[in-house]
């Protein structure tokens, strides 16, 4: 089993690559190399029997990514991306890496005859935009509205093609958003989400940009790398020809998620955040999904947090050695 | 009032013009250019104070594009594209002409700065794919089953990202499918639905490959015309972000089709048609869709027809001189 990461170096690259080499398998095969590639290079250590191979390199020279598909990897995770915020300020930056770079990838590996890898494809529910029905199911159409999401949208639309085709064996996720994200508070609209939770869990103060009865979409790090790992390994026949799923995730306020950190860590933590209004802030996350029933994921074994309490204690457990504070 | 057309060749770019050459006006002023364009030289006579150029050429080729609009029309109609069974039997043609010409097209106008045409761009309900529920509406997502399908609803996305930018000023229509199509029966799968209209007004045989209980959606050449002026014409800011929009039609069973052509020209001429089942295009038709509701189209000013008889007088006064058999 070769197995090739694009965005190795992103957070959830990084800790998707951490979990394939505790696991050794993948879809019930021995893992042999793991090829980490990003736009910088990632830090990765091999261990016992699995080799892993590091690069530095840019999806949109197509040279590049023919040969990081020349060995045939077995799963290809292709997480490599401009993210929101860059792709709407760099129009055409965000084009050339998030759709060129996509298109690079899917075009070398039909230019392998009879190569048919799983390639996982990191969308997000930036796909749609609003107005939104108060719960978007997964027959909702596709309405970015940002620059990243229409990037996102029309490489789902390409990996459906290329696998009706029979081209590829693709699966898209729509992952929701990410929280508790580690490290540090980053300028992001979404930031906030995480830095709330995070900043007051290390004793450090916290803004909060938005109203307490914002509602919004998210799942841990922890699920977002099950996820890949399970769109890695499900059967392919049982997707059917709509690839790209929106997957489970828990749609929680703001206020719910404060009082979920004092549940898990008390008062004295909870009082790290300061409510300190944001307009800009507030105006980009209205037009944010709030809620999504993902009927289809879930049937499919897709699985994340159902209460909030559950993806602190990821964070805790994943980034904090497993100790709260005070 | 420069305009300039891209598919300028085929049925519904050269009724367009035609018509554009009548009307001598869009968005209430005077035309005085329009440029042909197309991958063969269409045929066009200049008339009066309009200037006709004619162009042959390949949209693939980004120089070609960047001179059809080095000087600014202030319409672009684009119609430019490889049909539905060709981008299936050939994928890499398909994708060069119908993805990444209008990739150009696009492009070239963001590159010249300041320049915001209005783009009407020819999509197709074959954006969306089976299964259906019975009626589609404005809401339904996008969910191609072909290839055409996909690179039309890239179009889309490209298009309605590019437009929220301010970048152009596109307009997106989601055409049914033209009935009754002039010209020699095609192998086009969806053929059969201009044939036996067409054929029989001619006193010629026609075959009818389905069942008389499949549901189609249909329009008019001469409706599809009047789509094109109609989106040129629009208020854009009455459009909002969601810049596609599926039109509206007529739905209707092919027997009610003969039951119409019965009604406008008689028993003998519907006695033309003779019923012999095709598998593969059974097939075909049942994963197209049977009905749309096209609320937003039809708010915004669309006009079709409403019922069969109109669609074959349509034909038979454009094309028959007005001439019924017998």
């Amino acid at each position: 089993m070769k197995i090739l990461v694009l965005g190795a170096a992103g957070m959830i690259g990084r800790k998707l690559i951490d979990r394939l080499l505790r696991d050794g398998k993948l879809r019930g095969e021995i893992i042999t190399e793991i090829h980490a590639f990003d736009v910088v290079e990632g830090q990765f250590e091999s261990t016992g029997s699995i080799a892993v191979s590091v690069e530095a390199g840019d999806i949109t020279d197509a040279q590049t990514v023919t040969k990081l598909v020349a060995n045939k990897p077995d799963v290809i995770f292709h997480f490599a991306a401009i993210v929101s915020g860059e792709a709407e300020a760099d129009f055409g930056k965000g084009y050339r890496i998030n759709l060129h770079g996509t298109q690079n990838l899917f075009d070398a590996i039909v230019d392998q005859d009879g190569y048919v890898p799983r390639v996982v494809y990191a969308s997000s529910i930036a796909v749609f935009g609003a107005p939104f029905p108060s719960s978007i199911d997964d027959e909702f159409h596709l309405t970015p509205l940002t620059s990243y999401g229409t990037q996102k949208a029309i490489g789902e639309l390409l990996l459906a093609d290329y696998t009706r085709k029979g081209l590829m064996d693709g699966i898209g996720l729509r992952f929701p958003t990410i929280v508790v994200r580690p490290g540090k508070p980053n300028a992001a609209a979404s930031g906030f989400f995480s830095n709330i939770i995070r900043e007051p869990l290390s004793g450090q103060p916290a803004v909060l940009p938005v109203d307490k009865d914002v509602m919004h979409w998210m799942a841990s790090p922890r699920s977002a790398v099950g996820f890949a790992i399970h769109a890695a390994e499900i059967d392919g026949d049982a997707v059917g020809p709509r690839r790209n799923l929106t997957l489970p995730g828990l749609a929680i306020t703001v206020g719910e998620m404060i009082q979920a950190l004092e549940n898990v860590a008390g008062k004295k933590t909870a009082n790290f955040i300061e409510e300190k209004r944001d307009e800009t802030i507030v105006g980009i996350v209205n037009n944010w999904p709030r809620r999504f029933i993902a009927n289809r994921a879930i049937a499919l074994g897709f699985v994340s947090e159902t209460n909030f309490e559950d993806i602190i204690q990821a964070h805790v457990d994943d980034e904090l050695s497993g100790v709260l504070p005070g």
